[in-house]
Order: C-alpha cells, then structure tokens, then sequence
C-alpha cells in the first residue's frame, strides 16, 4: 500500500528512510530552498528514487528562502568547520526549515489522498536544530493530525537514534551510502571539514565509502 | 516596539488585525499561491499597507500549490454558491494552508529578529477549516515555540470571535471595509454568491459598503 511522502534531501538519513520505506513511499519531495549543497544533494536523491521507481518532485522554494539569513544559504557566510554540536554550527541554522518542509508536505499529503509524512531528523541534529527535537515534534504531528480532514501521520523513526545507528540499519540493508551526499559545502568532492562531514565520518567510521578533500 | 509579522491577504479579518496591531508590525507578508482571488485581494492589501507605512512582501507559492487540489485555486473547479459553513464549501478547503504560510512566516520572523506572527483565523472559519481551529493552533503554537531559538509566538486573537464581531472591532477604530476583499471568484466586483460573500454580508449587514453583483 502506498500511502506516504518522503521529505527528501539525498542525505543519509533520507535515504536510510526511502529504502526502508520504500514498498509504502508513493511521492519523495526535494525542496530547493537556496543552499549550498541543494544542486549536490540533489543528484543522489534523484538517483536513488530512480533505482526504486519511485517519483521524485523538486519544489521550488528559493522566494521564500530569500528573505532568511543563515551561513547555509547560496547567499549567507562561510561554513563553519568542526563538530556537528559545535557553538559554531548555530550558523548553518535556517530557522524552522522542518516546520515549513513538513508543512508543505503534510497539504500536498492530504491533496493526493496519502495519510503520512515521513522525516528522517535524527538525534544529533537535536543540539543545533531546535526544530528536530522531540518536543517540537510532538506538537508539530498534533497540529498537522487537528489539521487535516485525514488526520495525516507525522513518521520520524530516527528521532532518538544517531547517525551511527541509523547507518548500522542502512548498511543491514545493503544501501551504499557512497551514493548519498552530505557536505554542507557543495561541490564534487566532500570537504571532510565542515560539520555534517565529520559527523558522516563519525557515523560510517569502519565502513565508509566516501572521498573526503581532508579524510 | 516592532516585534510581529503579519499574515496578511488583504480580507476583512487580517485588514483588522493589520490596523488593531499597525503599531508592532514590522512586515506584512502576502502568500501568491496561486488561488482566484490573490490578484484581486493584493490591490486592497497594498492599499492599506501603504496607508499605514507598513512594507508589504508577496511570496510566490504557486510551485508549491502547483501540487494541490482546491476549487480555489487558479486550475481547480468552480466556486460554490451557498454558505460559508455548509458542506458543499469544503471544496474550498486548500489543504494545511494556514499551517503551511504560519511556518513560512515563523521562518523569517526568526531569521529577521522579531518575535510573533499574527494570524487572523476567526471562528465561522471553524466549521470548513481544520487548520483555523483552536485544537490545531493550540499544538502548532507549542511547534513554533519549541522549533526556534526565539521562542517565536504565533498571535492569532480572533479564535474565538465571529467575522461579525471582527467588523465591529474593526468599525470602533474606523476602518473603511470597502478597501478589502473577500470574494473567493476574483474579478473586480463582489459576486454576492459564493460562500465568503454571503459571509461578507451578514459581518457587514447594517454598516456595508460593498457593491455586490447579486445584492
């Protein structure tokens, strides 16, 4: 049965999401909204959702991003490298991006007569992104159940796992993560510096299929 | 002190609340997204924002509505005549779009240093809407507190009021109603037919300046 859509980056943890839920993801949406890395990204989202047949949408979201300020954005500072926690990171923060990714996510769901909205926010995200934690979650999947004639499902099952674990699940699944893209920088190559970089290289240490610029 | 951005359409009701709040809006921002109405409903919202020295910024959404389904919008069915409560007005029914413009709006009242978002929901919005409703504003409050750094609130002080007792409020400090608009159609002229122009004249019965094409 498909009834659910996949708000997809062509991350890890995405696309952790879109393989185990693929027999039931019937949309995955890509949403552009001005940073970096969204061109990057975007080619492993759209090669995974191929390899799946699974159908890929790209929603346009650069107007709205224009009026936010964060070191994330095509038009924001520099990435700040070191840890994914670190002080530092608050730069990469675009202020409620889940809330407004999950929002559209939840109308188109309820247009096209799905029932669930899957996210694939982890634990780590919980130190920098206010909007990845549990508590906003909690009360985010009941507005969106108050507001919707079809009582649409919010379903983030990483929201207590690491990155680490989530890749653990992804590897027993045989995903080859060489094929997902993290680096907040852009480009061609991971920069192995900036935040998510070490983070991805913490998550797949011992088993990491990535070329870093710095390993 | 300016600390609140407005949603703003250019109707009745957020009309209201821009003059009830003139003095603390820093932005009005009016969603394009991409229904019959937003041309018509721009005219008046430029109009009184300019009255008032308050900047005005549309956002284009009509990619992401591109993805809905709605009698309201551009590429939807007719309108339906009748009352706003009644069934058939369901029609109208853009799902989750409060949800989606109050986290848009929350998005760039963080990254722009301001602290609420005004919405101007009302209580005859109850009955069609599921994303006007006090349930859904109640968790959706919590979300936008929990989901940013700033603890942004989202202000929505017509919940519990009808559009009848808006329009007094709005009468009491002068606001000429003839500069807004309400009908779901367009054009030029209210069609005196269709649900919010039925709406329209029991807020206004008495007291209404509005030309109607069916009086």
């Amino acid at each position: 049965m498909k009834d659910s859509i996949l708000v997809y980056s062509g991350g890890m943890d995405s696309t952790t999401l879109l393989y185990e839920q693929k027999d039931r993801i019937s949309l995955a949406i890509n949403f552009n909204y001005g940073s970096k890395h969204n061109h990057t990204e975007f080619k492993y989202a759209y090669w995974n959702c191929e390899q799946l047949g699974i159908p890929l949408k790209v929603i346009d979201l650069r107007d709205v991003f224009s009026n936010f300020k964060s070191h994330l954005l095509m038009d924001g500072g520099d990435i700040p490298k070191g840890h994914y926690e670190d002080e530092s990171m608050k730069k990469t923060v675009v202020p409620f991006r889940n809330g407004i990714m999950m929002a559209i996510a939840t109308g188109i769901c309820e247009s096209n007569g799905q029932k669930r909205v899957l996210l694939a926010n982890h634990f780590g995200d919980h130190a920098i992104y206010p909007d990845c934690r549990e508590t906003f979650l909690d009360a985010f999947k009941t507005s969106v159940k108050e507001g919707t004639w079809n009582q649409t499902e919010i379903y983030a099952p990483y929201t207590k796992l690491t990155k680490r674990q989530i890749a653990q699940r992804g590897h027993k699944i045989g995903i080859d993560y060489k094929m997902t893209w993290s680096c907040y920088e852009g480009g061609t190559t991971h920069c192995g510096e900036c935040g998510t970089c070490v983070e991805r290289k913490e998550a797949l240490e011992g088993n990491d299929p990535t070329q870093y610029l710095v390993p």
